[in-house]
């Protein structure tokens, strides 16, 4: 595959940073996910806007004239690796840049932005949409800056490698006895036909499929309350699915080995679903 | 000057690594930071333990032969850099190694853990060691496998900008109204006689310098208690500082612009300097 970085296209096996990075010394850079279907970016105006936002919460500057690019590198990424037609998904990540000596604090000198891009093939896990996925519940160990999407991602690795030891798809993490995330997506619950999800707040991601499943429960009339799932009443509930950018619209059916509700998907995840799907294969 | 990455030495300008590190892509990864004094590294068993540990915790699976020669590593980045007499540090990084595609799981395939080591010229903060420093107060908003010296340094960095910005040394971190840590160091204080640090636990770092100051309090007769300070007695205790491998040990002044006891450097923490000066430089 090729790959883009700080100016450059080349083979993802050619591709160098510096270790110096501070990507790779401090995890000090964000990065964003978006689904290509045909060509086209699947809600990349919000992908760019949450980028924009990531920057400003870490202070990175990174010049207006790439920053402006960037679009037209995620196509011409898709052109280079014949990736117009069919499924594909695009990363981005931009760190703070190589700074010599290390320091905790910004480097004293200016120092350029790190960008790199890669885009690749994407298959949906549509067994996974149709049949839902058995998950294990571990607590939320991570920072309390969740909103932002950065590389500082050790805890969402370790949950979701937990969940895999154990047999399971993915983790429920649970903060303050309540459902935060998944390791990669965010999580809703359905409860007498009201759709329930953790607010918009430093406790959770702003996921860019979240906001689109808020669009569809309006669309579809579902009354939704910004409320998380408690960790009590988990198997009270009637459905319980995750959204994100690769995990799409999935439904979950066992936590810890426990069925949710009938342990099958159920008729508001599977209604979201279609919907989703009309949305994104338009 | 020399760095070692994975088997070569090589001017660090020169020094690349891929963007496919897990190190740049989730921080998964540790490290350590080792001072060096004429040559001789600074309690190395006791950081090289600790490197073994955080390589368990994370399940990196350092080959044991690149792992036994990490010590003899260190040495020939001494002398290929001029570094074996006077003071300086050792750098080491390992990351979990490159991987493609990316996955939030541990990669399918067998990776070779990347190894990045670093050596430079050290000069200890004499002034700031005999005068004392400015702090803030800052949430401690980290994860909590604090006892983990991964490289998800995020809000370190973020708190060290913060103090930067507001013109202090450091900050003092606050977790459930109780002190932590600093970004990058141990705290301690001192109430009528007594030291006080937070015990060892999954919210801070087994710092080796707070070990040696614990094993300097025993030396000294100091009693000692492995029990915060509590954020609503910080200016009614007698003395503050911090400990930390490259912050030595270091007096606390002020935290917030408010005294902390004399607001300067009081009996305890000078014999506890004195004494690790002596450990140090013997």
């Amino acid at each position: 595959m090729e790959i883009y970085l700080n100016g450059s296209f080349m083979n993802h096996e050619e591709a160098r940073i510096s270790p110096a990075d501070r990507g790779f010394l401090f995890g000090d850079g964000i990065y964003e996910v978006t689904r290509v279907v045909h060509g086209e970016l699947f809600r990349e105006r919000e992908h760019l806007k949450r980028l924009d936002e990531g920057l400003n919460g870490l202070r990175v500057h990174l010049d207006p004239d790439v920053r402006n690019k960037i679009p037209e590198i995620g196509r011409e990424l898709l052109e280079r690796n014949r990736l117009t037609s069919g499924e594909a998904s695009i990363y981005l990540q931009v760190t703070r840049g190589a700074a010599w000596p290390r320091t905790h604090t910004f480097p004293d000198t200016e120092v350029k932005p790190t960008l790199y891009m890669s885009a690749a093939p994407f298959k949906p896990h549509n067994e996974l949409h149709q049949a839902g996925v058995d998950t294990i519940s571990v607590p939320d160990i991570r920072w309390t800056r969740c909103n932002l999407k950065t590389v500082n991602l050790l805890p969402n690795t370790l949950a979701k490698q937990q969940a895999r030891d154990a047999g399971a798809n993915s983790a429920v993490m649970i903060r303050d006895g309540v459902v935060t995330e998944s390791p990669n997506a965010n999580i809703f619950g359905v409860k007498e036909g009201t759709l329930y999800t953790f607010p918009e707040s430093n406790y959770i991601l702003s996921g860019i499929t979240r906001g689109v499943v808020l669009e569809i429960a309006d669309k579809l009339a579902i009354p939704r309350k910004m409320v998380p799932i408690r960790q009590d009443e988990l198997f009270d509930i009637d459905e319980l699915f995750f959204s994100g950018t690769t995990t799409d619209i999935q439904p979950i059916n066992r936590v810890d080995g426990k069925p949710i509700g009938s342990g099958k998907p159920g008729p508001v995840v599977k209604a979201i679903q279609n919907e989703y799907k009309n949305m994104l294969y338009q």
